[in-house]
């Protein structure tokens, strides 16, 4: 295949979250030609989803001027669980009445192109490996920090989805096996249950349950505990806020170190909406350089040197963009098999 | 290639050890036609391990009848610390003065062979993976139990390597983030400061200075304490050695529901030294028990319920098997890449 002719094959991303459904027209260059997004009202069901997402594809198509005859496949990623093979969702928390549906063969059939599924958190790890931060990287650990703690890891082309759908969980590896904080899922002392939003709620409402000193008991009283708050309690010089954030990077700092000494990435990535305004605030500096701080501390000292971490770059489009890339990764390999497949 | 041709396709396997050189001639079946083992005499240095090594490959080559001409690569295993792409040794702790030695190219310019280097511990996952106990699964972790704990990942064909050669370094991931054991590499908490043999010789010495009762107090008095010696109380009825040996097994299942949390694998296996007679002994058995109860309590249903756990099968002659499985994948790829190299 040719570099070049990259830029005219197309193909569509669906990112389904469970309040937004996005979609992209991308091209084989990793370049979006329109992008639709709406409310996936994930409580109508899995059939009104199908309906949403196919308006949102048209839409897009026609914003792009791409006809359905030029693409050549799609993608779609969602959150889990799942069975990524099977093209099947399984029981995925963030979208309650979709359990068992095949929505891989729905949007094929309803298509008529080929596509593929993928875990929403491994897809944005490809988006960003293929157009975001990591495209010089030759493999990645992609942390996604929201309500929970997603993962993606890339090594070459290869994204790590496991034998049963459930690689890349890493918000679940252990990180204190006795007396660990207790996670949403049942289990104790995962990176999760120390470094996610909710996390950061729970402990900010027990240090204030404590009598630890701090602006927000004032405001906790006149507004629910956000991370938000916490976050502008941190940047407002509150010492218990600022002490709290930079405990969940220290925590991130010790799973990282895993990883590093699992994968060994070029690169390890932060995304997310628990990223603290990045590299634009001085909060979302010092909450990186204690992460890096954890790892220098803890890793050998070659990967300790040499992986690269930082934050993403592609925000809330890693997803669609992820997802049109897994199409394009899919019809490479079977153009590898059947090179009469580009004529 | 057809799959009826590789038993006459002929590899060479060598795994430096830090006590003993094993090489073996393999063919592309996996079958050993001849295996010679000579004492490694590391402190003699590298310029004399190579004359070992080599004079053990002509020795194996005799005997099975196979001359240098019919053979295709070689692959050769060693401790790290190394660089795998450089083909060069680092820093190997059980090579001692072998720092930085080109050990690939000496092999190589000594047989005119392509020549590949792999870290030991990935030879032996992926001799298992080849020709062992993973023959059927088509993703491994695999766990080398000994003085330290090793560990290789294999998905599909992809060795695990990482971007420095630090990948699979998994007895380095941190089960205790804080107040955790130290370990011999200077850092605390990690799986092996809680599982490997010196683990369990430190724990035993701490439980005994502080009173428990076992027969080890007399035992130890008269010859040193030794995995062996807690293994041989333990199978008499001893309480503590038995606890200590469960705590092993305990924090191993801990350490793999991370690596199930991140890779996925279709099967977890153990080898190693420190597996106690494995499905032969009671105590083996018990052992084994152990790290599936507490994966069953810890990792998600679907991945708890399907991930094969069990002991390895190749014991010491996984790590040559594995390095003439790794020529014999560089070689199926160059062949993928240039089809007149088989002619």
């Amino acid at each position: 295949m040719e570099q070049t002719n990259s830029s005219s094959q197309y193909f569509v991303g669906i990112d389904v979250g469970g309040t937004n459904i996005k979609c992209g027209i991308v091209n084989g260059a990793g370049e979006t030609l329109a992008r639709v997004q709406s409310p996936t009202n994930a409580k109508l069901g899995p059939e009104c989803g199908v309906e949403t997402i196919t308006s949102a594809v048209r839409q897009a198509l026609a914003e792009s001027k791409i006809s359905l005859e030029e693409i050549l496949q799609i993608g779609v990623a969602t959150p889990g669980t799942m069975d990524i093979q099977a093209g099947l969702l399984l029981d995925p928390p963030n979208l309650p009445g979709w359990q068992n549906f095949p929505i891989r063969q729905r949007i094929a059939d309803y298509f008529e192109k080929p596509t593929i599924l993928q875990n929403d958190a491994n897809a944005a790890a490809y988006g960003e490996f293929w157009q975001g931060a990591a495209q010089n990287a030759r493999s990645l650990v992609f942390w996604t920090l929201g309500t929970g703690i997603g993962c993606g890891i890339i090594i070459g082309d290869t994204i790590i989805e496991g034998a049963n759908s459930h690689g890349s969980e890493c918000g679940h590896i252990i990180i204190e096996m006795d007396n660990g904080r207790p996670c949403d899922t049942g289990q104790y002392g995962t990176l999760e249950a120390y470094a996610s939003a909710k996390s950061l709620i729970r402990r900010c409402q027990e240090a204030l349950g404590a009598g630890a000193k701090s602006i927000l008991h004032e405001q906790s009283r006149k507004e629910e505990l956000t991370p938000l708050l916490i976050a502008k309690a941190a940047e407002a010089g509150d010492q218990l806020a600022n002490d709290l954030i930079m405990e969940s990077a220290r925590c991130l700092g010790v799973g990282t170190t895993s990883l590093i000494h699992t994968i060994n990435p070029d690169m390890v990535l932060f995304g997310g909406a628990m990223t603290f305004g990045r590299h634009e605030s001085e909060l979302g500096r010092r909450f990186l350089q204690k992460i890096r701080d954890e790892v220098k501390l803890r890793a050998f000292p070659v990967p300790a040197e040499k992986t690269i971490i930082d934050y993403a770059l592609l925000g809330g489009n890693a997803g669609y963009i992820g997802a049109a890339g897994c199409a394009k990764l899919n019809y490479d390999s079977l153009l590898k098999e059947d090179p009469t497949l580009s004529s």
